[in-house]
């Protein structure tokens, strides 16, 4: 999971400050490396580093940084791999000039492609897949920078969302299937790109639109053109993405987050309706979903659990005597609210089953009469090859169990994930789906 | 605002974990220092400093403490004065030897205190309430630390909750109005105390009662003893609690206090009853009194406004580029949600009146047709006495407007003000409280 | 061991970067903490914590301390009692008003003075012996501050050197032995104190006299004042200021350091007349005893080992992998320099032994054909009372074992320690000495 | 300036923490940056950073090192360029699988190599000259990695010591003059590289020898081989590692260094007799020189200034009121020792003649009749483009002004630089030197 953002605008707009506001409004994406490169036309400025955003930047990083175009990134390592040389973007000097280069996502041909440049004399200094399409440009044999990132798109197979950015020019590419979101906003003086929409309005910009599934997004001084890279009709949108990773305030093909995710709450209350006293969210993931169920159910939404607001990455290792508190740590019952009540439980996905096995024992031991667990999507079975990390299939709890036996594991007096059918119609009209991490039908070739 | 811990323990009990699970759950209280003072039975081992709980402790200072009786604090250091030096608890040694203490709340007569102490001889190393009563009990002629500790007590005025230790014993004490809170729980092997009973819930503690107003608790080997230090009928209990300062899972006097807040949501739509399409809280302080409003008034709940969780004290200081977003930072709208409605906007309390006037003017920009304003506590318009810190009374908008000045200050097209009878109807049976903020009616001498 | 820093100076003048530069410049004389208070003349602004000048201190914090007014300390903090609140200066407000005060030294007396002062009704916050005299003043019945102070200075047993300021004045006092140093001097606009003339000609001061032994010294807006607090003529000055302590450009009764350890190697030369090749010092603190060596000797002084000028506190605890090397991470063989040489290795003292046996293996393994070790100070038997951090007897080599087993245990050709005559004739001209670390005879009373 | 450091050894030996003891022994080679990459014969691990090594590492980082085989790197960035991308060493994957490398010295024909390689596909994403080496590798039509690296090094210019390795091998590699120096040595189960003996013997390891100018050797399981790349007999090696550079206890062909600065201090005195009282260095660097001095024209040496042994990086920025101490921070006279004597000073260098008139200005206030100033140098005038950090010729005193204009500027009463001849005379028998920042006589092309 990462965040991307790209801005190209007038000499009086100073990019780095609302670079780093909508790095920071995108950090749900990525949070543990942060980085931006900004130019003023001639040379990229650059700062990195592992951690938040705020962590990484502060007023005099950003004051090193002059310049009014500039791309950004925030991102998760790939595990074993959280050395800054891996932060994004990364910045380069070929026969084209300097330039940086950001991506969220994933190439499920990055092994093929990687040998293949070695093969050729590629010296390769970093994992990401950004060097390898940097790699792939220096290597076509086309003049202009464009052309040469039009041969370099032909090669990549996966789900991808790139910015990358020249002194004169900033680009933004989206996969053939545009399974990662990336999306066109206009600024006062300019024009930005960025993998939410809330990145855009957060910094008092308006979002245009999508840009598309194979499309390639040009900004220079001319402003923005557009080429298709690929002719398909076919989709398959990360349904991830409306499940869990967009901000609720994001809008995703003219559809608001939160409202996807109340009709995935009403959804699921007509696939199982059930006779309790109350729909509890697992906050903050599931409060829309809830929402959704309670009021197509008509069944009273309650607070039943309060989240701890203090809970970060400094928390202390558990030790001895900490341990045994758990999710005890991060969540709280209020018990009147649940006791003696039968509730239904909503969250958004059961991926190890502790975390859920530890919450509703909690429920129980603040007095809940019955609790019945419903998720807001389909089991979680296969691996994901287009960015988002997830635990090996060995470790998600339901491509080893069936759902009786997930259900005695987590204790619930019964258990419902959300049916395909029904996740696809709460999204109706927002296109085809990538759903493969639930249905193992994968939209591209995938290793293995 | 402070938040206060105290346990004594079998010597099986490990207490510094525990005390920071208890600390990290009184986060809300008070977020400027954090500190623990823990004991075997002999000498106090002793680790403070600024910065959150997280920040301040790790495994090697959690690690220096041994022993199964502590007290603990986490607080904001008033203004200027935020040097270490008056971060709590406090520890000495006297003719009772080592002791510690720690303190929520203020003195009211600390000015009289501090001439009295120092004319007779006391050399003042903080500027802390704290310190005033160890010195007030060492100028006790009693010969116990118990008959000290009354003979101090009955010097101070104002709104406190002290915890303090020996290494044999811990106390407990809470003035004669019963301004502050402090309640008292049990755990396997002992007993502790805290502000809050989240605090005690949240390490698999029980709350066994509130410490009573002007009681003084003991707590040794022996178990818990309890003294009346006063034998009055009045209370005063904090209606600031109530409305913003207890977390939602805490219960004061029976009454958990999410639902309170939802019955104080029940009175305002039945106070100000609105023809409107929806209402918003504003997250997170809000949502409880949105969803009581909603409930009653039959007007849906929606979630109009998202709140960024990565917003932290490293955020930049605002340079010229960033500090137009102002709460935009902090708060992003659901245009979908609000577009084209008639919302209500739900908040806790208005203080300076800037950040509800940029709200209102984001759900502007963001369609709303009207935005009515309602406000689920009466005008504050008094400094308060008993340790919460607030502006001073020429920056509270409600001590010097008029209602319908802030209504125009902030631009919303109604605004309503929870009145005082509606407030304490709202708490209905938690006894008298003391509302001096929206008053001015002081339940206490105060100085001036 | 610590150093302390005072300035009186006029309003022009802004004493926190010059007690910054002179706290800078006696930093050898305490690394774990540092910390000034300053004052414009009404409320004392205070910084301190734990580290060196450098790390505590920076633009921002000393911006803070505004005014003309200042004391200051370095200081080693007593084992296991490193919290910050032990760092000096310590500042209080007692019936005379805003007061801050530091020591270097220590109190043979002190057990008795906490007894008695627990006793009275003193609250003692910290464990310093700074704290004690402002109890002891506030303890008097004089009207006066200064007048309490001679109070409190006449219960006082030890070796010690205060500065304290209120503030409209600043006092300096002295141990009525002179065991600690104190030095009096004259900038522009205004006098100063110091434990050293270094940290007074650092500044561009001049150093006027040292401050008798006995002698309070008072400094406001009229001028400097003496008073005489003890009427003896024994004198009894801490040896180990000339042998290791003070810095070598600092002067002692008019003496430089450098020159006397000079002179020290000189008589060392005359004591122990040596048939060897070159004279090699351990760096850096055996430089000037080895020249003085070499210079009567008529024998080469030599560059035979070198010190890594980047040894820090922040080195990594020794691994296994690390701990094999020992000393070799700091000192480095010049092998050209000893090979084949009969070398004599100076060094200031022989404390446990292992640093010297392990100089000695390196000078062999480098090719010594003889070495032979002469000690700048006799044998170290006796823990100091006086504020000097030494380890307990039975750490010390020379309290446990005859000179022959220390020559066997470093594997010496011989070992010839300075003679405590030849040590009293090296000063000679510098009055009467405290050698109590060497003789047992210790000029005051001692605990135990 | 940079120290490399490589080893390669039996799996018995763990890398890290010699390697980290190698880089302290290096640390006055370089102090912005440090880095170490280890391999247990398949995988690279990696960790690098900006500081000194003892802040770049710590025992949780070494841990995470595991292997054998290693090189590493100590820093300057060059001006401008500190982020940590172009730390060293490097590391990167190529068609010959994992390969680290690192440099000292510097590249004259940078820019045509750069462009050459820009041309011809490659992405440059550093601007160190260890990529540029990487990069001729991966574009060699040789097979093996040894072959490419020697049709890499045919392509260099400059004077560089390189060390490199892949999983299988460490190889090091000197420029054909030999500018920059490069030593083998040999520890119990392997055998190391580094630019000085001094990080050889500091983890007990032997030198065993030079590496020869031109020479490429390879370290592998089967011992040590040796190839001639370049067959000149011309030498060039840079005079400045023998006046400034090296530590006091390496060896430079069998040479210790501190004996050669005394030698070159001795043929100052010949070439310079003065009559004066007394010869002092300006520690630490000219201590060596001073000795040589003092021992040939028969006069006192003397320690006539000290240095603060906390002088580091982290002083304050001068502010108003510190600027005006200038080099008083770091320097302090003694004044009982220059007070009414005749001085003759002694330096190593002369760079912008600000520190030299401070100093004399500060003897002179410390009393000193003459100040006769003899550097160990002869004057310098031009650019290094070898890797010594200097100023821009404009900045050089001696390059803009003859040696009469520089003694009044810095108000010396005489001033002598070494001869070109002298300094020759006293490295005699070791080689041919580049002295062209003394003569201009560069020997090999140069930029511009």
């Amino acid at each position: 999971m990462s965040g991307v953002f790209g801005m190209f605008a007038d000499p009086s707009v100073s990019a780095a400050p609302l670079g780093y506001m909508a790095l920071y409004a995108l950090q749900h994406r990525g949070q543990e490396s942060a980085g931006l490169v900004v130019t003023e036309g001639d040379v990229l400025h650059a700062h990195k580093g592992m951690g938040l955003t705020s962590e990484v930047f502060d007023d005099a990083s950003l004051a090193k940084l002059p310049g009014s175009h500039a791309i950004g990134h925030v991102g998760y390592s790939r595990s074993g791999e959280n050395h800054v040389t891996n932060a994004e973007p990364l910045w380069a000097t070929s026969r084209f000039g300097p330039a940086a280069i950001a991506l969220d996502g994933s190439l499920t041909n990055r092994k093929v492609l990687r040998e293949r440049l070695l093969d050729t004399g590629a010296l390769l200094q970093t994992t990401t897949d950004s060097e390898l399409i940097l790699q792939l440009m220096v290597r076509s044999r086309k003049e202009s920078p464009e052309e040469a990132m039009v041969d370099a798109a032909k090669e990549l197979i996966g789900g991808y969302a790139v910015v990358a950015m020249t002194p004169d020019r900033l680009v933004g590419m989206r996969d053939p299937l545009g399974i990662r979101p990336l999306v066109l906003g206009r600024l006062e003086g300019g024009h930005m790109l960025a993998s939410e929409t809330a990145a855009i309005t957060s910094i008092g910009a308006e979002p245009v639109r999508e840009v598309e599934p194979g499309e390639l997004v040009i900004i220079d001084r001319n402003g923005v053109r557009s080429r298709r890279l690929f002719d398909r009709d076919r989709r398959a949108f990360c349904v991830f993405e409306y499940i869990y990773l967009a901000r609720q305030d994001s809008e995703i093909e003219g559809h608001n987050v939160h409202l996807i995710r109340k009709e995935i709450g009403r959804v699921l209350a007509r696939e199982r309706p059930l006779d309790v006293d109350v729909v509890i969210p697992t906050p903050d993931s599931s409060v829309s979903s809830a929402m959704g169920y309670a009021e197509e159910a008509g069944i009273p939404y309650e607070m039943g659990l309060v989240k701890n607001r203090y809970v970060g990455r400094t928390f202390i290792q558990p030790t001895q005597a900490t341990r045994q508190f758990g999710v005890r740590l991060k969540l709280h019952p209020i018990r009147t609210v649940v006791k003696g009540k039968r509730v239904v439980l909503l969250d958004d996905s059961i991926v190890r089953g502790t975390t859920t096995a530890n919450v509703i024992r909690m429920l129980r031991e603040a007095g809940a009469k019955e609790v019945h667990m419903v998720v807001a999507s389909p089991p979680f079975t296969h691996p994901c090859h287009y960015g988002i990390d997830v635990p090996t299939p060995a470790e998600l709890i339901a491509s080893r169990r069936t759902i009786e036996e997930v259900r005695r594991h987590i204790d619930a007096d019964s258990l419902h994930y959300l049916s395909l059918e029904g996740l696809q119609k709460a999204v109706e009209g927002n296109g085809r789906l990538c759903h493969a991490c639930f249905s193992g039908d994968y939209p591209t070739e995938v290793p293995g």
